[in-house]
C-alpha cells in the first residue's frame, strides 16, 4: 500500500521528536516534511542521532507551506501560538488536514482563549471549523471529517489528564462541581527544548517546585471543557514541575454529591472507558505511577472515596508528550486518515 | 570546654545517618555511643564512608542501655514505633534526656496513636511528661525542660512541614477548618534505608507515585496539633514519592474566612515566623523550591491568595532529613542543653 | 498465522521484563509460559503495571518444565548461573530450544567458566553444542541450528559491547592486542531487581562508582572471544555504575600496529558492519550517547585516532537490556525460527 | 575579630555560587563585593535563593576594579579565559591578592597556555609571578606568599582529581609514564551555568557521553604538571558527562615499573598524603564513591595493583565545585590570609 504523507511544522522541538519516533513505526504514512526554522539544512540524526537510523534521509527544511500543502495530505503544526493558527490556517486553505498541538483551535470561547494567550486570534472563523481532539470524548465528531481536510486543536497536556476522568463523573452528576483542586506534576519535557538556564540539568536535578499557581494557562481550557454549561465553574489548579523527563500525574481533589459511593463513581468512568484500549480504569484503591504510562498512550486512572472527608480522590497518569500531545495526535490522524485508531500507539509502558 | 556526651540508637538508618553528619559538625557535643545491632562491631566509616574522616573511631554498638545510661546525657532514639518508646523510657528512667524520633511520644491523645499505629503504647504515663518537639511552637515547654531529663517527641517530616504555616492560620482563625487539603511529596530517603526491591534505584527513579492516599499514619498527628479543640477537624492528605533523594514540599488548598485578604495571610504568618532563623515566610505570589531547602534546618513558606476560587494555597519545603527530623532534633538538643538555638545548623541551602 | 509459543523462566527479573515488553509487540510469537517462584500465581500486570494491558491474562507459574517442555517451541531461561543449565539442559532434552541469558553456555573453555564463577558446569557435554549468541558474529552458526532443537548462550551485556568492536579490529591485525584497557559504564537494571539496601534510590541517585575493579566476571568471557588463539591475551576491565536505569558505554583503548590509520579503522569497522541494522559505525570524531541506543537494538560504535598518543579510543554504547541481553535473545530466536531478524526490535533510541 | 574583605568577579556561575555558599559557613571573611554584570543590582538570594538567609543584603554588582581594589584584600575572580587575567592582573596591580579560578595563571609555559585556550595570554609577565594552587603540592610556595599580594592559579577540577594521585607516583619512579590512559567522568556543575538546550535537564538525566575526546584542554594542564622535566610526556584523557549534579570520578591506568607493588604504590602515596586532611588514600582494594566526597573539600584516592596485566588502576574522586575549584580556592585563602587551613571546609561528604 502506498504510505499517506504528512508534515511536521516545528519538528525540532521535544513534541516534533515525539511525533517523528511514534511514525517511525507507523507504517501507514511516510514523513515528507519536517520543517524547523533553526535546523534547516540538517539532517533529522543530526539534532537526534536517536532517529538517524529511522530517518537516514530525512532533512530538516525551511518554512514553506505551498510545498508542504503541495505534498502533504495531513501535516502536524507544533509551533508557538497564534503563529500555528496562522501557518495551520493557510495549509487548510489549501485543502490540507491540519492537527494542531498549540491552544490556538482548542477554544470554543475566543475571548477567553485571547484573555489567556494574550494575543489576538489570527483565525477566528477558522476556528468554529475546529474540532477539540480529545479522542474518547470527541470520537464521533473526529470521525465525521474522515476523508475531508479538518482541523483539529489537539488538547494540552494537564487538560487532557484532568478532562478524561472528570468529564463523565462531571456530566454523570456525581461530583460537587464547586471547589474542584486539581494537584499536577510534570515532567521536564513539558515546557520544551528550551535554551535557558532555568531549565538546565543542575537546576531541575534533585529539585521540584510548583509554578504558574492558579494561573496556568491550561486551567482555561479545562474550565471551558469541564463547565457543562455551568456559569461560573472554577477550578483550582497548581502544577508542579518534577525531575524526570516526561510524564504527568495529577491528583484531583473532589467532594461528592450525596449517596454518591465508590461504586458509582467506578461503575460511571468504567462505563465510559471500559472499553477504550488508550483509557485504563483501576480498581478503587489502586493508582497508576508515572512509568505505567512513560512510553504508552495511556491514560490512566484510580482513585480513592475517602468517606472520612466526603471526598474523591483521583490520579490520573499520562505521558505527556504522547497522550497528552503527539501520541493522542497520531491517534486523531489515524481516524482522519482511516486507519486502526490505535496504529503505531503502545499500551506498553517504560516501567524500566 | 569540656563536650556533652551523646548516644543515637538506630544510628544506621538515613535519620541516624544525618544526626551523625550534623554532629560532625557540633563543637559542643561528642558522640559517645552510635547503636546499630545490625553493623554492630563495624566502624560507622565503613557504612558511610562520607563520615568516616568525621568519625575515625566511632563503631557501631550492640543495644546497651546501661552503658548508653551511664555514658551519655542525651540520647537520640530512631527506632521502629513501640521500640522506641520502650528503650527511650529505660533510658529515661535512668536519668537521660531522650529525643525521639519515632511517633511514640508525638501524640496526646493515646488511643489516636494506638489505633493510628495498631500498637499498644508501651509507655502511656510517660507519655505525659513528653513535649512535642515543633520547636518554633513549643519552644517555651521545651525551653522550661533545660537541665532537667526530658522526653521530646520528635515531629514527623510531612507533618512539621504542614503544622508550621497551619497553625498560626488556624489560631488566627483565618481559615476554613473544613476541608482543608494537603498534596505533599516527599523524596525517597524518608522511606529510610530499606533493603526492598520496589525501592531500588530502577524502581524510583523515572517516577512518581501518590502512596497511603488518605490513610497515612501522618494525617492524625496533624489532625491532633491543629484541630485545636475542635471536634471532627479532618483533613484530606495524600503524599506522594518524588525520585529525589530528599526533601518535602507540601501544597496545601484551603477555603479562608469572609474578608481575609493576601495581606491578613501574610501578617498572620509574619508575626509567627519573622523572626525565626528557620522559618522563612515569602513574599504573597512568590514560592519555595526543594532545592531552597535541602541542607538546610529551613522550613520556607509561600502562598498564593487566589481570590478567584476563595482559597488560599500554601508551599511548604524543607528537608525531611533535616528539619523533618535530625536537624529539628538537634534544634531541640540546643535548647535542653543550653546551647545556642541554631548550633551546628544551617540557614543555607544545596541549591546545587 | 497461528503465534508460536515460547516461554520465559525467570520471567520477573529485568531481562524477564524485557522479554516481556519486546514479545508484547512480536505478531509471531506469544508468551505461553512466564514462570517465577516468588511470584507464582500473580499476575504479570500485578508486578509490572506497565505491561498489564499487553498481557491481560498472563499469570506469573511455578517452575513446571515438563509443562514448559509440551507447550513451547522455545523457552528463553534468564535464571542464576548453574540453575540455568540445569534448567535449560532438560529442556533441550525435551525437544525445547533454549536461548539461555546467563552464562552458563557462553565459554567454550568449561575450566575457564568453572573458575571464573566459582561452580561445577551441570551439563558440559551439552555445552559444546551450543552456539555464543552474538549474532552478528555468529549469525551462521545460530542459522545453521533453524528449526532443529538448538542452545544459544546469550552473551553478557559489557562483552556484546566491547566484543563488537574489537572483533573485528583484532581478526585484521590493527591493534596490538597487549594492553588494552575497558573502562566500562552501565546503568543500574544492570545489577537486577534487589532487595538490597545498597542497590536503593538514595544509594546510587547523584552518585558513581567503580566496581568489580580489573576482577568482573565478563573479562573473561571477553578474553575467550577476542584473543583469536593467542595465549596470555589479557584485557585490563574496569566496569562502573551509572545512576541511570539502563545502557552501556563503554571507552576501549588500545594501541594500533604500524601504518594503522584512521582511515584503516574506519574502513575495518565498516567492512563487518556496514550493513548491519543494529550495529552502527559513526565516522571518525563522532560518538554514541547512551539515549541515542537506549530503548534500541542498536550498538552505536565511534572511534578516535589519537594519533598523539598512538592510541585509538573506542566508544561503544548499547542497551544493556535489549542489545546486551533480551533484544539480542530475540534477534537469535527470530532466525531460529524464521523470522525476520529484526521483527519486535527497534532501530529507534529513547532520546527522552 | 573583623572580618577580611574579600570580593568574587563572576559571582552567578556555579563556581561562584560554592564560593558564596562556603564562605557563608567562613567566619574570618565578609564577602563585600559580588560582581555579576548579568545580574547587577539583584539581590544574591534572587538567583539563588538557597543563598538568601545567609546573604540577606548582599546584592551583584557592576564590574568596578577600582572599588573592588579599595575595599577588598582578596578577590576571586571566576571569568572566561583571558578576561580573568586582564581583570585579575589590575587588581594584583592595585595591590590586591588574586585567586584566579580560570586556566590564565595555571601554566608555567605560556605558549602551551595559548595553543590550548586560543589566545594571546594578557600578562605573560605577571604569570610569571603566579604559583599554581595545588595546595598539598605547592603548599610551601602559595605559604611563603603569606601577607604580600599574589597571583594563585587555581587549578582545574579533572587535574586536581589527577596530579594529586599521578604526581608522588611519577616522581618516585614507580610508574611508566608512557601510555597513561585517564578516563574521567565528571557532573553537569563543571560546564557551568549554561543557557543552552543541549545542557537542559531533557538532554543530559537518564543520558552519559565522552565528550573533548583526547582534545580536551585539561591535558595540557596535566602534562605540564606531571612530566617532570620529561619531554614529550603525554596522557590520554577523555572525560565523560554523568547526570549528577557533582562530583567528578577519574579511573586512571598505568603500567608500573619492574619490582612495584602494592606495597610500593601504598606507601608513595601514604607518604605523600597520610598526613593531609583532605587528600585521603584508602586501602588497596577499596576505592571511593562520588557519594563520599561530593559536599565536601576532600579528595579521595583508592588503587587496584592488578598483577595480571601490571597495571596499577587508580580511582580518584573529588566534588568539582569545591576540591576541584571553589574549596581549594578557599583552602589557598586561607593559607594566604594567615587562618588555619582548613577552616570553612568540610572532611564529610553528602552521602544522601
Amino acid at each position: 500500500m502506498k504510505k499517506i504523507k504528512v508534515g511536521i511544522i516545528g519538528a525540532n522541538g521535544y513534541t516534533g521528536y515525539e511525533l517523528l519516533k511514534i511514525l517511525a513505526g507507523h507504517d501507514g504514512v511516510e514523513v515528507a516534511h519536517a520543517v524547523s526554522r533553526s535546523n534547516a539544512g540538517a539532517s533529522v540524526g543530526a539534532l537526534y542521532p536517536a532517529l538517524a537510523a529511522a530517518y537516514p534521509c530525512l532533512k530538516f527544511s525551511d518554512a514553506d507551506t505551498d510545498k508542504a500543502a503541495k505534498d502533504c495530505t495531513l501535516v502536524f503544526t507544533a509551533l508557538p501560538h497564534a503563529a500555528a493558527a496562522e501557518t495551520g490556517g493557510k495549509l487548510y486553505d489549501k485543502g490540507v488536514t491540519v492537527i494542531d498541538l498549540s491552544a490556538d483551535f482548542r477554544y470554543d470561547d475566543i475571548p477567553l482563549y485571547e484573555r489567556t494567550y494574550n494575543v489576538t486570534h489570527p483565525r477566528p472563523k477558522l476556528n468554529a471549523k475546529a474540532v477539540y481532539g480529545l479522542t474518547e470524548i470527541n470520537r464521533a465528531q473526529i470521525t465525521a471529517l474522515k476523508g475531508t481536510p479538518a482541523i483539529i486543536g489537539n488538547p494540552g497536556c494537564y487538560t487532557t489528564s484532568c478532562i478524561l476522568p472528570l468529564y463523565p463523573l462531571l456530566k454523570a452528576g456525581l461530583l460537587e462541581p464547586h471547589g474542584i483542586v486539581i494537584d499536577a506534576k510534570s515532567g521536564a519535557s513539558g515546557a520544551g527544548r528550551r535554551a535557558e538556564a532555568d531549565f538546565g540539568f543542575c537546576e531541575i536535578e534533585g529539585n521540584f517546585k510548583a509554578y504558574g499557581v492558579a494561573v496556568h494557562r491550561h486551567t482555561s481550557e479545562m474550565e471551558e471543557k469541564l463547565s457543562l454549561g455551568q456559569k461560573d465553574f472554577k477550578l483550582c489548579f497548581v502544577p508542579h514541575l518534577l525531575p524526570v523527563k516526561r510524564g504527568i500525574l495529577s491528583t484531583v481533589y473532589t467532594d461528592v454529591k450525596p449517596k454518591v459511593s465508590a461504586d458509582s463513581i467506578a461503575d460511571c468512568l468504567t462505563a465510559a472507558y471500559g472499553k477504550e484500549k488508550f483509557v485504563e480504569v483501576l480498581p478503587e484503591g489502586s493508582y497508576p505511577t508515572l512509568n505505567r504510562v512513560t512510553g504508552s498512550n495511556v491514560c490512566s486512572i484510580g482513585f480513592k472515596f475517602d468517606a472520612r472527608t466526603g471526598k474523591v480522590i483521583i490520579i490520573s497518569c499520562l505521558d505527556n508528550l504522547i497522550k497528552g500531545a503527539s501520541g493522542q495526535a497520531v491517534q486523531n490522524m489515524n481516524i482522519l486518515l482511516g486507519f486502526d485508531e490505535s496504529k503505531g500507539l503502545s499500551v506498553t509502558g517504560n516501567h524500566l
